[in-house]
């Protein structure tokens, strides 16, 4: 790349265009973004047409609207001819109203069908994440023919490793890999090589459920069918991937209290970032108010005996972080299809026996550090130590059933994670803990 | 499956085979976890062999031992003849010794030189991750040859879409695909046509970098090579999202203070659950002794308002809040490769307006509850919410700095999540309170 910046600022047109056939078009994209509108204007024009494009669908959307505002009408033809379809879309989802209308009227006529017809299916539904951009082969071929087939559409094609196919009606019947193709006779019947065996996805499918899918039977691709079971698109595991990764994404900020986001942080506005976590802070300060009232109703043996209060913080803290370890756990399993709703019994159990484990380690440690360091005091000991105990156990019962529950009342499990958790073991370690104080150190 | 079901329960063995072949592998390896050992056993061996050898691929570890334990040599010969080396090394990883000698004795000495390199490369990295199954192509064929000596070798390997060339050496020098192969003239030499520009990897690089290339640059195949260059295997798409669902998992399990564990909730141990958890809460325990020392030394002002201890929990909850959102953002765009150490004073300068429009919401909203509806006196209303804008400013810098630095020392962002980040923001919280509570609060 440092060639490329060498030849750039010294305007040596014809070794810019070397070096950069040299790169990788995700690479050249990478670069755009740091260069001036003029810079990344002149290494745009220079590139073949095919890689501009490519290196167009790299690039932020910011920069695809700079560059869009600054090429001809031409150029921009060529851009949306040569991207796939898919891209074309995520592409325009992100402009301004001006500049969709611009792009729309250089489009042919097909492309602005397809392209509306994308941006009418659902988000993240199995139709608006497909691509056109296939291969699909008549029943009524031999191999010969498909390949034939294959060999006159497929070049531009994004995957025709694996090729479907259609009967007389576009429905879908079976599929075959191009490997298969390739090895058998040519004049062997197309139904009698296919498999029949396919595993697709309907148009209105959420993409949560096409990844997994793709999870479960190791797919490389699927088909995406409509009502009819007409074959109108596939998905590839590239964008499946995306889908991971927003998906984790999303579920990561439900996780931490927050409305989620598909913005990348460091582009997010400020206003857009506080919008995002200011709901959920308020809603689960208003609920700490509960609290709040507890703390109150029994200030009196606050007031006698002050120590007391040193131990709240970290009661709540213990008891919200293990209560957190259970919730993820969970909400992860249910994520992966790992734990299903009937598993609730089997849960509730396992995380009592591990609260148990672990509250009585926790208690016999503190018991030690409180008794023999603070020195507060047998009883006081005793007292912070057994509400350590049953805070560990509410807050993993607690945290293992609520995101499963929330399931059963189809909920988003992930938004019963550490936060909601924390609110609710608070309010029940303290309940205990001032309890047992009452109970015992009145006496005295 | 439910005929399945019905032709095993009434010995119907050949409609039994019938209704197994249109059956998915996956879907097959389901059925057999629920039923008993003689049950599978019994389905098991009337699948066809290669297929049988699939199938044993997506079973559980427990299931794959029984099975293994009550077949014959033969039959286990035939499956690791059948099975791809990179499922044939994870099957064994999960064995007891014993069972090990007995799949190692029935190997062939190649499969079995191959199986112990395999378990000699580090976990985790590109070689433990690799297929050994991919076709090669020698840099002095042309296209025709390239095509018959794929036709030849190619129908047993698990990728063939995408080809890569190496030289006498063995030496990566690039790579070709499969349809660019069929697209093209016989006598073409392959030099001519090769793509050079190939992202590789090397045994010893982790997975997670790998998994980040493959999201760069849209791959759906890498190679991997040697120190020397040499071509040893390949990566596919389907193990990488394996490595990014694992990688996740443990993301998710350190932010919520666990020692990561491969295990699936369900089938681990409770012992080994307790295990995971119980280091962090002990740390985060006695961490948390050092807000009990800040109380405690303000114990005179608690004791003389003793209302102040009211709002302790949801000043802390409410910081501990606001700092996890924080702490995900950055850990997460880390992860994702969006954010990078040089960041450091953009987020720093993000996070502080994001948290003056949080904080002073916030503040605004709990001074009317607290002033109106708890009608606590003007002062304290002053002093509890005054506190609250500067914890939830002191939780999101905390919150969106740290995980950074973490990266800057080279250790994992995600250990710097809501657990550790709510331990330090409750003792400034509480700092910032009795402070303000001290100066405003003695005077009267």
């Amino acid at each position: 790349m440092e060639n490329v910046l060498f030849f750039l600022e010294n305007n040596q047109l014809a070794k810019l265009k070397e070096s950069l056939m040299e790169e990788n078009p995700v690479d050249i994209a990478e670069l755009l973004e740091d260069l001036t509108k003029e810079q990344s204007l002149k290494i745009f024009r220079i590139l073949p047409k095919d890689t501009s494009a490519e290196v167009f669908s790299y690039l932020s959307s910011e920069k695809q609207q700079e560059i869009v505002e600054n090429i001809t009408d031409e150029e921009i033809r060529h851009i949306i001819d040569e991207m796939f379809i898919d891209d074309t879309v995520d592409f325009i989802e992100e402009m301004p109203a001006n500049i969709v209308d611009k792009i729309l009227q250089n489009t042919s006529p097909d492309t602005r069908q397809l392209i509306n017809q994308f941006l009418k299916y659902p988000e993240n539904s199995a139709g608006s994440v497909m691509t056109v951009e296939y291969v699909s082969l008549k029943s009524g071929m031999n191999i010969g023919q498909a390949l034939n087939h294959i060999k006159k559409v497929g070049i531009d094609n994004e995957t025709i490793d694996i090729c479907y196919i259609i009967d007389n009606q576009r429905k879908l019947v079976g599929f075959i890999s191009l490997k298969s193709l390739i090895f058998l006779d040519d004049i062997l019947p197309l139904v009698d090589a296919m498999e029949t065996n396919v595993i697709s996805a309907i148009t209105t499918d959420d993409q949560e459920f096409i990844a997994s899918q793709f999870r479960k039977y190791d797919l490389t691709s699927m088909p995406v069918v409509d009502n009819e079971g007409r074959l109108v698109g596939i998905i590839t595991i590239d964008d499946v991937v995306d889908v991971i990764d927003q998906e984790n994404t999303e579920d990561f900020q439900k996780m931490a209290a927050m409305n989620p986001s598909d913005e990348e942080y460091l582009k997010e506005s400020v206003f857009s970032l506080a919008k995002h976590r200011i709901i959920w802070l308020l809603v689960l300060m208003i609920s700490a108010t509960a609290t709040g009232i507890i703390i109150r109703r029994y200030e009196e043996i606050l007031q006698s005996v002050v120590i007391l209060a040193a131990f709240i913080p970290m009661l709540m803290d213990t008891g919200g972080n293990a209560g957190s370890q259970s919730s993820t756990l969970i909400i992860r399993g249910i994520a992966l299809g790992e734990i299903q709703l009937t598993d609730i019994g089997k849960i509730l159990w396992k995380e009592f026996r591990v609260s148990l484990i672990v509250g009585v380690t926790l208690a016999f440690v503190n018991f030690l550090r409180i008794y023999f360091i603070d020195r507060a005091g047998l009883t006081i000991s005793l007292v912070v130590c057994t509400s350590l105990l049953f805070t560990v156990v509410i807050a993993k019962v607690v945290g293992g059933v609520l995101p499963i529950m929330a399931k059963a009342f189809k909920l988003d499990p992930a938004i019963m994670a550490s936060p909601l958790i924390t609110t609710i073991v608070d309010a029940c370690a303290l309940v205990v803990y001032f309890g047992l104080s009452t109970h015992f150190l009145n006496l005295s």
